[in-house]
């Protein structure tokens, strides 16, 4: 075997972060530069600002009308009205204007009787400065406009500039210096070859950095060669505040980074006890924070929100959370190991009053996962998991308004779930669609649970040959339920382009290798009944153990050789371009509670069923009837 | 008289709303572009967006170790290790390297065994595919990676790269053009005279354009002119999809806006029921939005939020909403107008679990009101008002997260509390000091009612001479209070430079005019036990009626000439560079629930209150003796 360090020693996360916040203290500090207020939006204060001059600059009138001599009006009434004539007892003014001594109050316009050309009569007396805003009444010079440590919103931008203020101190926003590392990895705009990776990190790193008030600087990928890494890490050194190193970081035979940052500097942490991002670098060289992050998507992402964004809040002087804290019930079983915490990505959906969170996939590598999640879960260090059931806190990457304005589907996956997702918000802007994909009869019992609005379904019930309304009725006794229509499709057997095994049939899985959908689905049930039907044991289908969890994976394995035959719908053979063998057309609805269809979202949900651009897609996906998209069945 | 416009007639806000969204349905549409995907940050998606390749792009190892062919290692166990040889049956693999044919499993470096130089034992078998990660695994080719309508984050930008992505099409940004108009309004970098005002709203205008996802452009200011305001209009008109013209959109001798829009196209709507805000234009000029917003900048804000904004999204397909919406106890009596929905603006402070809004002043020219409220309590039109202790709604335009780490102070004001403000964000970052000024009485009133944290208080007990103390005592009977030390004051009268008026005491008072202070404010009972140790009564002093909310808004009357003399602290005459008769020391120390002091946001406001930073500024404002400073004297 090659040369491996030592496996990495880890430590818990809050200790990592303490331990580097302290040796940092010293260093990461704030930096202050001067700006143009104009160009502060979103800046913060470095120190508190005072006004230079008073807004209003002077008396002024509040409202149009006549600028008088409040004492010269006295007993002016109804029955005596008091005559008053232009430049002697009064000046006209619109808001806004001086009112000049010695002038000190002002009567509105519609108070005034015009008798003649320069000359009106006043029915009431003025009492000394009414109608008018004293100078400094908004802004007094001298006095504090904005405290230090603010971030800089339009309206302060407003009152810095009434107050006479043109230039601000600003806390300096610190440079992160971006370094991708590795053989395999190419820059996005190459064709990639076997064995390529394509660099995405420094490029989140980079959109993350702006979002947390930084300046990134992304350098060219370098391979996996000890000289040129510490080359890249010295460039990077001089022209930044923070230099992140990806990755490298782990304990590999080519993982160069921890040996090169040992060399030039100190290693403060190698390794803590956080999943997924374990192989984590903190470290300082030369009075600068130099940190490795690992190569995984979801490891990278959660490593620069645990080490690098302290870091940079350290030097900005901001206070970037996590994400909105809520609390979420969730939905499945969650066991996690004392060896770390574990951050799980979870979906949260408003269902009724409650947020319900359901977990995704756990994988490092799974960064569709952190797209498709809103949030994550927190699982600590010296907990070995959560309930179901049980309520957990959950740091939102999402705005709960969205969560809010979100219409949640879990149960059966079709692609036509994808058309609604990217429909709903175009068509109504500020709602959605997030679909969960467990399969027919787990979504059914989502919805039993509470924790979906829709659970799209297609169950057969082999007796009637009709489908879903049984299985409704079945598992909700006593419940008004309903269908929503959604479309006809046609299931059958995705084979190769050309179907070179020559697959005809149901019968034919018994000699090709197969992918199988997880148990639940509805597509896997079809298949058992034909199973059934033609007389087959599932033993003798090599593959039946092999499950995909959408028909889109089921596509792309035969795609890709891991096996001949999977069953699916013919919209994801046509996605793949693969061959087609059809089995039967079958239902696929949304099932619902009956007082559900009277939320917003439910009704634009069913508009968006019902609308052209709907017909559109699916008709371009093919393989769909969607004559009854949209209709409502109560049951 | 000039020529006005006839009075406005109003309409309610949601009409207008309506009727100006409905009359744009064709014109306001979303426009597309196509970026590069590391520009794309924060961007909306305009349609779906597929992957183009697989990621993994190849069956890749996801531990380090070797891969093997599954099959071939049946049997091995620990009692009958198998032997493997580098090159026939294992290949080396770091964790991403590819796992190629006849390969199909790989198996960890920590489970092996190393023989000889390129020869390992194991004692388990490999089950087909463990450790490695299928292609497609993350990212399936042809699936879709977002909606359309999605707002891009750093992790968006990360999966699109990596599924092959290279450039998205997004909605494009509404270009807004902002006109300031009016005599007066000099720009701000220029010098301002009498009758002269800053032009602060455009830039206030572009900063929230670029919140909400706009391109704004600034234009030069334009004199009250018809065809010149026509001119630049046009030009306006050409340049960008939404024209804002400020201000001169009432109904006053030279608001020529109205009519040169009702020259250039349709004038929908003038005048909304809204409260700052009522003089609103909403036109539609040759198939492009021109709204014409009031000049002050509260009624500006207001307008821009409710109709500006709602334009802007119905260009760009993003949805902003005016401010997180949160339940808050209404801390005060709040009267409104069947006549128009009023935007009160509110200071939000979380004290124990109750969120609690404080109503601030409510004209239309009070811009830093806007600047310390926290959030808007909107008031219906069909709603009379709202008494204190209502739970009301609240829109909030500051983070929840920072008013939950903001130590909320109600009571006597003092310059420090501005000092204070200033050092706790910048000494930790994350927390705030948030105060309102409302005389030390209203504020134990307040501290007693659960609505803040501390009240600053400075109240003589005439017959003990002590501060405070007893006024706890008989206020909280039973309650286990503690009185944070603040500072000694120096309280004085506030004279004119070089004392014109020869004041020497509070027996000169008599003669000249007076700024007080409001009733229950600490400054006052002492001005009162002062004038009753004197024998002179109330009426004697001409001004004792004329209130003042704060030391600095005494000292600017005094400053402009407003009055001749008025009570206050040693510092604000100091920052207004006007003389001081010194009249008395008294403690001005901070009121606290005992139990409180176990808050970590008091502990910051404790160490901040000890601090050098606090000594120096102190110092600098002079009049103050801080040697007691954060002292805490239990009752």
């Amino acid at each position: 075997m090659g040369k491996r360090n030592l496996y990495l020693k880890t430590i818990p996360v809050e200790e990592a972060q303490a331990l580097y916040q302290d040796a940092l203290k010293a260093i990461a500090v704030r930096r202050t530069e001067k700006i143009p207020v104009e160009e502060s939006l979103g800046r913060m204060t470095a120190k508190a600002i005072y006004a230079r001059c008073c807004s209003p600059l002077f008396n002024a009138a509040a409202m149009d009308g006549i600028a008088v001599i409040a004492k010269e009006t006295a007993g002016a009434t109804q029955e005596n009205p008091l005559t008053l004539v232009r430049g002697k007892d009064y000046q006209i003014v619109d808001t806004g204007d001086p009112v000049h001594p010695p002038y000190d109050a002002v009567i509105m316009a519609e108070d005034l009787l015009e008798a003649e050309e320069d000359v009106v009569q006043i029915m009431e007396a003025a009492s000394g400065w009414q109608h008018v805003r004293p100078i400094g009444e908004d802004i007094v010079a001298g006095e504090m406009l904005l405290p230090g440590g603010h971030k800089i919103r339009p309206i302060d931008i407003g009152v810095l500039l009434s107050g006479g203020i043109l230039e601000v101190d600003v806390i300096k926003r610190p440079r992160v210096g971006l370094i991708p590392t590795g053989t395999e990895i190419i820059e996005p705009d190459k064709e990639p070859g076997e064995g390529d990776i394509i660099e995405s990190n420094s490029r989140m790193f980079a959109a993350m950095t702006i979002n947390y008030g930084g300046i990134p600087h992304r350098y060219a990928p370098v391979e996996d060669d000890y000289d040129k890494i510490k080359d890249a890490i010295k460039k990077a050194h001089e022209e930044n505040d923070i230099v992140v190193v990806n990755a490298g970081s782990s304990a590999g035979t080519e993982d160069y980074t921890v040996h090169i940052l040992r060399e030039m500097g100190e290693v403060l942490v190698h390794g803590v006890a956080i999943k997924p991002g374990k192989p984590v670098i903190l470290s300082i060289v030369d009075g600068k924070p130099v940190i490795g992050l690992p190569g995984y998507p979801v490891s990278a992402y959660i490593d620069f929100e645990n080490f690098v964004r302290p870091v940079m809040d350290k030097m900005s002087g901001e206070r970037h959370y996590a994400g909105h804290t809520v609390k979420a019930v969730l939905s499945k079983r969650l066991v996690s190991s004392l060896k770390h915490r574990e951050y799980v990505r979870v979906k949260v959906g408003k269902v009724g009053d409650k947020l319900i969170a359901s977990p995704l996939a756990r994988g490092a590598g799974a960064a569709m996962s952190l797209v498709r999640a809103d949030g994550f879960c927190v699982i600590d260090q010296n907990s070995e998991g959560v309930e179901a059931g049980e309520t957990v806190e959950v740091e939102l990457y999402r705005d709960i308004e969205e969560i809010e304005h979100t219409v949640v589907s879990i149960g059966s996956h079709d692609l036509i779930l994808d058309f609604l997702a990217d429909l709903m918000p175009l068509s109504y802007p500020g709602t959605f669609l997030s679909s969960t994909h467990v399969g027919s009869m787990a979504g059914l019992m989502a919805l039993k649970r509470g924790e979906t609005h829709i659970a799209p379904t297609h169950l057969l019930d082999e007796e009637t040959g009709v489908y879903n309304v049984s299985y409704l009725k079945k598992l909700f006794p006593g419940k008004c339920m309903a269908l929503i229509k959604g479309v006809k499709r046609i299931q059958g057997i995705i084979v190769q382009k050309g179907n070179p095994k020559g697959i005809r049939g149901i019968e034919d899985l018994t000699r090709v290798t197969y992918v199988n959908r997880q148990r639940g689905a509805g597509t896997r049930v079809l298949l058992d009944y034909r199973l059934k039907t033609a007389g087959i044991r599932p033993e003798e289908i090599d593959g039946y153990d092999k499950e995909a969890a959408t028909h889109m994976a089921v596509a792309a394995l035969v795609k890709n050789g891991g096996a001949d035959a999977g069953m699916g719908i013919y919209s994801a053979a046509h996605a793949m371009d693969l061959d087609f063998i059809p089995v039967g057309e079958e239902e696929y609805d949304f099932a619902i509670e009956q007082e559900s269809l009277e939320l917003e979202e439910i009704k634009k949900f069913l508009e968006v069923l019902k609308s052209s651009a709907f017909a559109q897609k699916a008709r371009e996906a093919g393989g769909y009837d969607i004559s009854h998209a949209g209709e409502v069945a109560r049951l």
